[in-house]
């Protein structure tokens, strides 16, 4: 059973009993996504959060100008949403969309409300989940203003050490914010070091 | 007494007994901050947050060519710490420093784990907490790439209201990833509007 992974990962966080555990089942989806299919559409209310067994979404905020703005990757053990759409239940200001089939979790606003009643210990293992996530976008915001975009590129390959191949150059680009062009001038100059 | 503020802060997010109160006011501890002394050292380990009563801080990473550069600020109501540090207690990837003489309650690291356990409702308020950071600081890097430096000087007067009066131009520069050359052109030609 599919579900089986999460509490797995759970469990290395947080020591669930067989009860609470199959609370948590009850309250949980598995559910299958093609590529290109859409999780969270920027301007609909994210329902749901997301823990990826296997597959690849990136989220990014599409601008005026029909620009695309990537702002993460996610893949297997990954949470994905659009926190603040998710938390408050308004407007998403992003899209999250499958760039693989992806088969994963979801919970519901209203499930996840319940689980945090049933099974409170969930409130520690979800602390430490965002608060991970706010340690990597503060570094993201840091080295956007501090770093050239190959030292970024670098580091984007050490934190993603299994995405590169799958995802298409101009996502890579779009997520360093720069142009195609120029992450293809950084790969031919790291080629030659 | 200092203290009750956080207590009305806190009881405003989650309800706390008066004994669970007074536990809290047993592991935390009102400090005062001079204007240019250091809550956080760039390569120290963060051993407290803070709630600020009063003053305002700024959250910084120095780079190799000695440049600042300002991930947030603080003021009244707010908390802060350099979070990666203090989660897993390794030095500081950043600065925080008072920019004016700032009155504080901090929390150890040690209190925190302690407080969890003897208060498990905080699991709820922090999540709380740290969810909106991070929805704050994933909108900061979509404006950082989808947005002019007027629109982005725009919005840090909405989000901080009171701050710009209080501190130097050179930081708001500083935060917003532009030389205080540009931040004063782009005032000038707002004052034109």
């Amino acid at each position: 059973m599919k579900e089986q992974f999460l509490l797995n990962y759970i469990n290395k966080h947080i020591s669930l009993t067989k009860e609470e555990e199959e609370i948590l089942l009850s309250k949980i989806t598995y559910k299958k996504y093609l590529k290109g299919q859409y999780l969270v559409q920027q301007g609909d209310v994210c329902k749901y959060e997301y823990f990826i067994l296997s597959g690849c979404t990136k989220t990014f905020y599409m601008d005026n100008d029909g620009q695309e703005h990537i702002i993460l990757f996610a893949i297997e053990d990954w949470w994905t949403s659009d926190m603040g759409s998710f938390i408050a239940q308004k407007p998403a200001d992003y899209n999250v969309q499958c760039i693989e089939n992806t088969e994963l979790i979801q919970i519901s606003y209203e499930a996840n409300e319940e689980l945090y009643i049933l099974i409170p210990k969930l409130e520690r293992f979800f602390r430490k989940i965002v608060e991970r996530a706010l340690v990597a976008s503060q570094k993201r915001i840091v080295r956007n203003f501090s770093m050239s975009a190959k030292e970024r590129y670098l580091i984007f390959k050490e934190n993603y050490p299994k995405i590169e191949q799958r995802i298409p150059q101009y996502m890579v680009a779009s997520y360093l914010g720069i142009t195609k062009e120029f992450l293809s001038k950084i790969k031919s100059q790291l080629a030659l070091e």
